[in-house]
């Protein structure tokens, strides 16, 4: 930190809310009144109302020593907009709650506001409340979405169906490298005075981990070609864990191929890198804020014709179980390694 | 804690939240799906949606060495509660987030949700959703309510007008000597083996401290007599705190005199024994979870008749400023010394 900096106690919670809160506008016409009173007021009229929320907690959920303020605080707001893109709904508002202990001064925290800022500006995102308090150790953020859907249109986690394709955007396990390079820099930066870690070449799996963006993009594309998913979630704590969700919660079973997976190409060097097995990566690893889903067979050829979006498998019967199809045939069960805070 | 516990991490994440929310019933309408995907659904046709939200941190807003998890779960509830009927709001729908560190076992956490439910069975309010995590120290809890008012029946902070009648159901300062009482009570329990707070004669104050109640029958009875309240605001941080949100949000001054401020025998009893000044306690004291709230000079008839609301003051002009008129006439300037989480 440079400049002039101001603890937050001299400010006290209505003077640092406000602070933190003037420069957000106010852009859908759904937000009748936003900070300021003891509630925020949204009118929705004939849409239904979706409201997701995000606890991220210092030291579980982040790693300050390498992760700059203003990216947590935009990663804090995706996060939660990946979950209402994941129902096919738009995000409309947000609410911010933050704690912050003794060691962070008015600046850091306005930091983290101007990521929030710039992902509520490039969303389309109002900031609309919250709460703000001191903390004994580090940093709390708890942040809730409300986001709209036309009535009826929302896609839940329950409707896959036996012979539905399951599809995922983008590339999955770049994030999760990503943080295992960040983790080995900061440990070999320990104690080294000066040290310049190299990331040359790495960009791509840095981004991913401290600057992921949610797949508008892919909800907008299905949009106009006229595709409804069957079932869909956002790819948060592991793809394992998240076709395990559809799975359950549609009471089906499903088939993935290994080689169909999507991966990029700096993620394999990286997991070759680091000795790793890349599948166990990209299956397990987490926060890829991709969007998973599954479609009527019939909706293949529209499918094909998005770029970006892969076919990794198809829906079963439940009692065919949920397992990764190997290159050679095989067939492994699957199981939820995603990530977990309490272990 | 007795019987068998169970270590959180022998659950995981899903595990936890599937076993503290099962309990919970959807009762309302307008909610059409809970907890289990990417995000709740709810519906409201032509009622505005009102989200309030609010973070409480062990050690900085409870502490658990005198708070039962059942009461601080009620209590949490609670809270938002009266966010939402501070803006002439119903209560709908609640998202619970914790962060719980490695001495808290499951059991611990599912009495923190026994004082949940009970209090949104009472209040009919359903869960939707929340986000669980381990934390490296304490309890951290996050709740974000939602609730629906007629269009154009919200009442703001803003619409206090001067002449209007300032009015504060209930009575002022019990909870604020209720913490009083507990931490003294704590701090000579330190280190005696085997004592036994004398807390007869107290359980007034005590109550209002650890499981407060949110004010749902005054709303109902305003409604009934036909009164719209001008501006309103629920007492967390203590009277002089809201009412110099609500001076400053409508622009105006108020009045408000020491004699008519209603405070309970036991907390005068109590700041006696601890030689408090009762008015400051009862102006700077907080989480009384009372409504303040103004009302036009023609419904004074009205607002007389009403069991439990007591007539405090009157809106001036902003020039005028805000003021206590004492006991003997004089006029003594509010100044903001409500809590504040960061001194």
């Amino acid at each position: 930190m440079t400049g002039q900096e101001t603890e937050i106690k001299d400010l006290g919670e209505f003077g640092l809310i406000e602070r933190l809160t003037k420069e957000f506008p106010i852009t859908n016409k759904e937000t009748k009144l936003g900070v300021g009173d003891d509630a925020a007021v949204l009118t929705f009229g004939e849409k239904d109302v979706l409201v997701t929320t995000d606890l991220l907690l210092e030291g579980i959920h982040f790693d300050l020593r390498y992760v700059p303020l203003q990216h947590l605080g935009y990663k804090s707001a995706i996060v939660n907009f990946s979950d209402i893109y994941a129902m096919n709904g738009t995000p409309r508002q947000i609410t911010v709650s933050i704690g912050v202990s003794s060691r962070f001064t008015v600046e850091h925290i306005e930091q983290l506001y101007a990521g929030i800022r710039k992902a509520c500006e490039i969303y389309g995102v109002d900031l609309v409340g919250g709460d703000t308090s001191a903390s004994v150790t580090g940093l709390v953020i708890s942040i809730t979405c409300m986001g709209d859907v036309a009535s009826g249109e929302e896609v839940r986690r329950s409707g896959a169906k036996p012979t539905d394709i399951i599809c995922v955007s983008g590339d999955l396990g770049a994030a999760f490298m990503g943080l295992q390079l960040l983790e080995r820099e900061n440990s070999v930066a320990a104690g080294q005075k000066d040290f310049q870690p190299d990331f040359s070449g790495k960009e791509y799996i840095l981004e991913r981990q401290l600057k992921p963006e949610a797949r508008r993009d892919v909800i907008t594309k299905l949009k106009e070609k006229g595709i409804k998913p069957t079932s869909m979630i956002d790819v948060s704590d592991g793809l394992s864990s998240e076709l395990l969700h559809i799975c359950k919660e549609s009471g089906v079973g499903c088939r993935v191929y290994e080689d169909k997976i999507p991966i990029d190409y700096q993620t394999a060097f990286m997991a070759e890198e680091f000795n790793m097995n890349l599948v166990t990566a990209a299956m397990n690893g987490g926060e890829d804020y991709e969007l998973l889903f599954t479609v009527s067979l019939t909706d293949h050829e529209k499918i094909e014709k998005i770029e970006g979006i892969k076919m990794i498998g198809y829906i079963t019967e439940q009692g065919l179980g949920a397992a990764l199809v190997t290159r050679d045939g095989g067939e492994i069960p699957i199981k939820a390694q995603g990530w977990n805070a309490f272990n």
